[in-house]
């Protein structure tokens, strides 16, 4: 029956009934956390191969005979960039691998635009008094992050099942010359595992924007992660935004950190020949060179796409179980009394939880009690401030299947605490 | 005899004498290099081990048990910052350890101080109409394309047998509130092979700046980099700094560039507590961590400073005999002559050779026809410009020996025909 249809005297009832089995499982003094969005310890096993591929000199030549040991090839070893331009179906020549992160290429990019401007600025964009990014949310704390810290403002735009809410987004950035950019991260988005649309890369690619010199930074951090063998797919940026005659507007990024190693994957960049133009002069002055033995390793790893691919299928063998078994619990628990909904996202590394308004926040304390720590509430928003108090960013993928469960039981429990103190209250 | 102390017949038939050789020398069809600042592959081949110290799932741990392949430990793992706090004797808690790139730390710096400014600073740095950067000359062209990059205004200072000229550096700073920097090389610096004297380190330490968020740019990128069993002795800059108050002053670099690999290695930062407490919530919104991995090898590979110094033996043993073999060919060539002065590093990667003012273009020149590529002249000095044309900087490491003897051959007929030139136009 759904907690909305009781009356008080069920309310009361069905919350000492719950208030029983949350002091019982408080009891336990379990320690569980399902914040980190990272992979577990048996899916970093499997790419232990890569360790041992690169042992001694011999090992270090390009194709072409070029020794990484050595200065040089700024923009990453030839053999690398062919890997990600099969992969990731990119120009070769569109692309600049750099160290072990991709954040840290997003930092850079935006920074870069911040004291150089971008191909097509006036000007620099810290010259402006303010300028905004389009923030999609609930979205990737670590985005926010960015922008924050680098002083552009954030305006939060709401995610549907097909992505960003374009009539939004187009409406913003048609009138205001100030919104400079737009975070995506358009398969199985983080948090909520939503693929964009065909239609929604198009509107993308299309819209008009006040800001001539605009940019989609489009983190494509799950290209690859298909929980199951029939994987979303998402429409190609560049060739959309070429259709248009925007394709400058694309900055591109993934990286291997959930493929190979978070602690020592390797980073992708890219962008059309004229955002290089501009790019490659400052990269030149910024470093000589990115760890190029590190790129052979993946390279000789994994030889091609496919080799990437199959090494894929083994990540969702591990982690796919998980999604599944928090999927059901959240269904057995919270479907019937109707106080929450949730994602079921084909891959990626998250679930997305929304529970009723004004609710999130108390749902999270009730856990952390118990010994349950989940993702801080409002993460997933800009400033950290969840408008609704009503998203909790689920990670099911780091724990072990066991303590997951665990896990899951008490979050059904407290979210469902949380909402029946609010529900009693309001009664 | 003296160049300059021969009549125009008597030059004229030096010239002539001097023609021949080096049509003789350009006939051979030569291609060298003297150019490139890099290890020798036999440098790069003693560093072999370090590529199988990490194999497998169970050497990817720290001493607490901390799986590097894994997210986190944005400043770097324990065991790296404790093994380069030993060698440069920083406080452990001083250091920061980046990717394979100090230069990428030292842009990130500035940039950093462009967007932020720094600790103390009462606005970041790119919002002044100008700032400038003091930078001792000759100097790292790398350093100059990083303030160049940023719009900083470079001021030129000349250096001198005991580092730079101090009466002129404490001149400039104490009256320009918008000098912001000094760029230091302090042992064996590039490209003179200069190393500071502990007057004027302590001078640095103690002078007064104009500017209270002023800042030392400490690349002590050859701080082990000895050829001889005999070092020179750099004294401490954070201690020196301490002593007067002014320990917020120093940005320390350092990196494994050549001690491991330029292509892999690990480049490490330093600076006190003050500066750290501003920079860390900056480098959290940047990444999440560099490859830690590549830290951990490093460490098993070396196990302490120990390991690293006996390491650096084994780099003199190899580079130690081209050094003295390109000494002897310009002391052979040019030291009766009276055209030119060079320097006698005892360690670091470069020899500074300064022929007569206007003949180092010429010399440049020449060398190219006959097969020698030089650094381009006027690197060694802020916006590509050697006032005097005269400073030649020459990177005797990568060469073969024989390469390397042939190349100094060359270089000196040329640069005695250069000066030749221009002494019989002028008589």
């Amino acid at each position: 029956m759904k907690y909305t249809e009781m009356n008080k005297s069920q309310l009361t009832e069905e919350k000492e009934r719950l208030q029983k089995e949350y002091d019982r499982m408080s009891a336990l003094g379990l320690s569980l956390d399902l914040s980190r969005g990272k992979p577990g310890k048996d899916q970093l096993d499997i790419s232990d191969g890569i360790l041992s591929c690169i042992e001694s000199a011999d090992d270090c030549k390009t194709e072409k005979g070029f020794d990484c040991r050595n200065y040089g090839l700024l923009d990453g070893i030839p053999e690398a960039k062919k890997l990600f331009s099969e992969l990731l179906d990119i120009p070769s020549d569109y692309i600049f691998i750099g160290g072990s992160s991709s954040l840290n290429l997003m930092y850079d990019t935006v920074a870069r635009a911040m004291l150089y401007g971008v191909f097509g600025s006036d000007k620099p964009w810290c010259k402006y008094d303010k300028i905004k990014f389009l923030c999609p949310v609930p979205g990737y704390d670590r985005h926010f992050m960015v922008t924050q810290s680098l002083g552009i403002e954030m305006i939060n735009v709401g995610m549907t099942p097909t992505g960003p809410d374009m009539d939004e987004v187009e409406r913003l950035v048609a009138e205001d010359e100030t919104i400079k950019g737009i975070w995506c991260n358009p398969k199985y988005s983080n948090p909520d595992g939503i693929t964009y649309s065909d239609k929604t890369v198009t509107r993308l690619a299309k819209m008009k924007t006040a800001a001539k010199d605009f940019r989609i930074m489009w983190d494509n951090a799950y290209a690859v992660h298909d929980l199951y063998d029939e994987g979303d797919t998402l429409a190609d940026i560049f060739k959309a935004c070429a259709e248009y005659g925007n394709e400058d507007r694309v900055f591109y990024f993934a990286s291997t950190s959930k493929i190979t190693y978070p602690g020592a994957g390797v980073a992708v960049f890219a962008a059309n020949r004229n955002n290089m133009s501009q790019l490659k002069p400052v990269l030149a002055a910024q470093t000589i060179g990115f760890d190029k033995i590190n790129q052979l390793r993946h390279v000789k790893y994994f030889k091609n796409a496919e080799g990437i691919l199959n090494h894929m299928k083994k990540h969702a063998k591990l982690i796919e179980p998980k999604f599944r078994l928090a999927e059901d619990i959240l269904e057995r628990g919270l479907a019937d009394v109707g106080i929450a909904r949730w994602t079921k996202p084909r891959g990626g590394y998250f679930i997305s939880l929304f529970v009723s308004d004004g609710c999130a926040k108390r749902t999270y304390e009730l856990a952390k009690g118990a010994g349950v720590v989940l993702t801080n509430v409002g993460a997933t928003y800009p400033y950290g401030l969840d408008p609704h108090d009503s998203n909790i960013r689920i990670a099911p993928t780091y724990p072990g299947i066991t303590e997951l469960e665990k896990a899951m039981e008490i979050l059904v429990v407290c979210a469902k605490l949380a909402v029946l103190e609010k529900l009693i209250a309001e009664s």
